[in-house]
C-alpha cells in the first residue's frame, strides 16, 4: 500500500489521483440501494453543471471506456438515416471515423494536416457540398498529438446551419472552458479517468434533453443505448446494468476535490502552469514540440524525439520510470515523438521533477544530439 | 475508511469484497505500462484455467457491465446471418433476446416456465424444428430466479449437432463447477464483480480459439468487438481502449485470493455452506424458497414475501439494511418475493446473522403470518 511511492503518471489517462480519491473504493456499494443512487443522482447533476447545461441538457453515464460513450453517443444521437461529418486532425479523429463506419452509419471526412485546425468555415463548406450530412462529429482536444480544436467556432457554425454537433471533449472536459449557452452542442463525450482525475471505468454523456427525447430506437446496441439508460435512470435512479460501483464512488470524491479547487478555471490554471514548466523546461534541454504554442492545449505535449542515435523509446521510457515517471509513446506515423501528459493530481514541481529525470536519463544513455539546433554539453 | 462497518451485500454482485481486493485499488496503473501488461497477461491465463480451457480456448476481457460482454460475445460469434436460440426461464435469458433483437440478429425463444429447466432434448427439438439456427444463447444460473440450468446436457447436444453454444455464466463462473473438455462451449461469458469476489467494471469471454479466428467482420460495434480486442491483445498484451485498471488490479487481487481458498471446489462449497444455513434458517422462520431444492444454484435464493398484511418490502429492506445487511429485491411478475445472495467474501455465520436479522426485523414490523402453513408466535 505504498501508494505515495508510486510513479507518477504522465499519462493522458488513466493519470495520478488523490488518495482521497482511491480510498472512496475501499467500500462496496450496493448497486440498487439508495446511498449508492444518490451518489449517481449529485454526480450527474454536477457534470451537466460543469458546462453550464442545468436548464438544457441532460448526464447520461455509460459503463466502459470513454471510446464506449462516444461510439453509444453516435449510435443513440445520429438516426439510421444520418450522415455524419468528422473533421479528421489525428487518432481519435480517426477512431470517430471507424465507429461509424462498424455500425454502418454513413461517414464523411473533412482532411485536415495534424497539428493544423479545422475552423467554422472549413465546416461550412463541407455541410454545404454535402446536404446529407446530419451531424459533425468534433475531437475536442486531439490527444493524439495535443492539439486544441477550436470547438466555439465550429459549434456555431453547426447550430447556425441545423445540424447536430457531437463533441469528443474526452481529454479536455473540465480543464478546458466549455458553456453551452455559447457552444451549443447535442452531446458531449467525456470520461471519469481524465480531468476531472477520478478513475478510468465508465464514460458520461451530456446530451441536449430536446435531442435526446427523439432518439428512442436508434440504438442498434442494447448495452450501448443511451436513450434506454436515460429513460431508466430518470424513473429509479439506477443504472440499468451493474454499474462499476468502486469507479462511480471514487469520481464522486474526483469531483467534490474539483469542485474544492475551484472547478474548471482553477483546473485548467494548474494544468496551464504544469505545461508551461513542462514546456519551458523541456525546451532548456533542447526539446521542440511538435506543435505550434497557439494549438497546443495545455493537456499533453508531443515532443520530437532526440535526433541522437544513441536515443531509443524503450531504454528511455524505462529509466524514466525507474526515477518515478511514467510518460506515453508517440501516436504520429511519420515523425518520431514521445508525449508527455500535464493532467492529473499534480503540480508544476512534479513536472520539473520529471523534466530533471529526463535530464538524468538522457546523460545516462549518452544522448547529447536533441534536435539538429541543440546539442547538449 | 470504515470498511469493516459496511453493511454485508447479501446481493448477486456487486458483492461484499474482501480488504485485500479493495486495497488493490489504493494504486495508479499506467495502462500502457508492462506492469500492468502483466496482470493482464496473468488473468486472461488463470480465467481460461478455471475450466480447463488452456489448449482449446482463449480469454478475451472486455469493459463495461458483465451485460456488455454478453452482447460482444453474441454480436461477435453469431455472424450476420446466423440465427439464436434461447431456451427462456427468466430475466436474464429475457436479456439475451432484447440484444439480439436490438442488434437484428434473428431469434427464436424456446419457451420454459421460471424455476422449470430445459433439456439436451427439449434443444434438440428446437434445432431440428429450425435448421436456420447456428447458435444456442444458454444462461447457466439464471439469477432472476436462483435457477442453476443443466449446462452439461445442453452443451453436448449443441457439440454433437454442431451447434455453437454461447453461455451466459455471469453467476456461476468460479462457483459451479464447469469443464470445457466435458461441458463443450464457443464462449462463455462472467464478469469481475461476481463469485470471483472482485468488483463489478469488466466482463471476460472465454472463446474457442478455433472458433474466434472466424469472427474477423461479424461485430457491427468497435467497442465491443472481441476479435479486434483479442488480436489486439495477443500483439501487444494491452486493451485496445483504456481499461478499468483499478478493475482489473482488484480482480487480480481476488482471483489470488480465490486461488489460495483452494479454486472453485472450494468457493463453491462455502456458497453452498452459506446457501444450506440461509435456507434452513429461513424455513424455521416459515419462509418457503420459490425453487424447489434439486434446481436451486448456491448462489442466490429467491423467499416468497411474508403474507402478512404488515409487511412491506421498502421497510423489510431498510429495517434489515440497518442491521448490516443488503438484501435485493424479487425479480418475478407473477409472484411477490424478495432474494437474498449466497456470494461474496461471507461465511455461514454471516448468513446466520442475516437470518437473525430478518427475524428481528419481522417482529420489530409485526409480520407474523409468513406463510399459509407457518405463524410466527
Amino acid at each position: 500500500m505504498n501508494a505515495e511511492l508510486d510513479p507518477v503518471l504522465l499519462t493522458p489517462g488513466p493519470l495520478t489521483t488523490s488518495l482521497i480519491t482511491k480510498s472512496a473504493m475501499l467500500r462496496d456499494w450496493g448497486s440498487w440501494d439508495t446511498d449508492f443512487n444518490s451518489i449517481t443522482r449529485s454526480l450527474r447533476a454536477d457534470l451537466v453543471d460543469i458546462v453550464h447545461g442545468r436548464d438544457t441538457h441532460v448526464c447520461v453515464p455509460l459503463q466502459g471506456s470513454g471510446t464506449f460513450s462516444v461510439e453509444a453517443a453516435i449510435g443513440t444521437l445520429v438516426p439510421r438515416d444520418g450522415k455524419v461529418l468528422v473533421p479528421q486532425n489525428g487518432a481519435y479523429c480517426k477512431r470517430v471515423v471507424r465507429i461509424c463506419e462498424y455500425m454502418g452509419r454513413p461517414v464523411v471526412e473533412l482532411p485536415i494536416e495534424e497539428g493544423k485546425l479545422p475552423t467554422g468555415a472549413m465546416i461550412e463548406e463541407a455541410l454545404l457540398r454535402d446536404p446529407a450530412i446530419t451531424h459533425v462529429a468534433q475531437v475536442h482536444c486531439e490527444t493524439g498529438t495535443g492539439t486544441l480544436n477550436p470547438l466555439q467556432d465550429i459549434a456555431q457554425t453547426c447550430a447556425r446551419l441545423g445540424k447536430g454537433l457531437i463533441v469528443d471533449a474526452m481529454s479536455s472536459f473540465g480543464a478546458i472552458g466549455i458553456d453551452v449557452r455559447t457552444t451549443p452542442f447535442d452531446a458531449l463525450v467525456a470520461a471519469s479517468g481524465k480531468c476531472l482525475e477520478g478513475v478510468p471505468g465508465m464514460g458520461f454523456v451530456i446530451i441536449r434533453r430536446e435531442a435526446l427525447e427523439k432518439c428512442q430506437g436508434n440504438s442498434a446496441s442494447l448495452s450501448m443505448d443511451l436513450y434506454d439508460q436515460w429513460a431508466y435512470m430518470e424513473k429509479t435512479s439506477q443504472w440499468r446494468f451493474t454499474p462499476p460501483t468502486s469507479v462511480v464512488a471514487a469520481l464522486r470524491a474526483a469531483v467534490d476535490l474539483f469542485k474544492a479547487e475551484g472547478g474548471q478555471p482553477a483546473r485548467g490554471k494548474r494544468y496551464q502552469a504544469n505545461c508551461d514548466a513542462l514546456v519551458s523546461g523541456m525546451q532548456d534541454l533542447g526539446f521542440r514540440t511538435f506543435l505550434p504554442r497557439d494549438v497546443q492545449a495545455p493537456i499533453i505535449v508531443t515532443f520530437h524525439a532526440p535526433e541522437d542515435p544513441a536515443y531509443e523509446f524503450r531504454t528511455f521510457y524505462e529509466k524514466v520510470k525507474a526515477k518515478g515517471f511514467i510518460l506515453y509513446p508517440g501516436k504520429l506515423t511519420e515523425v518520431d515523438t514521445f508525449r508527455v501528459g500535464c493532467i492529473g493530481d499534480i503540480d508544476r514541481d512534479v513536472m520539473r521533477s520529471a523534466v530533471r529525470a529526463i535530464e538524468e536519463t538522457l546523460a545516462e544513455m549518452g544522448v547529447k544530439q536533441i534536435s539538429h539546433h541543440k546539442i547538449v554539453a
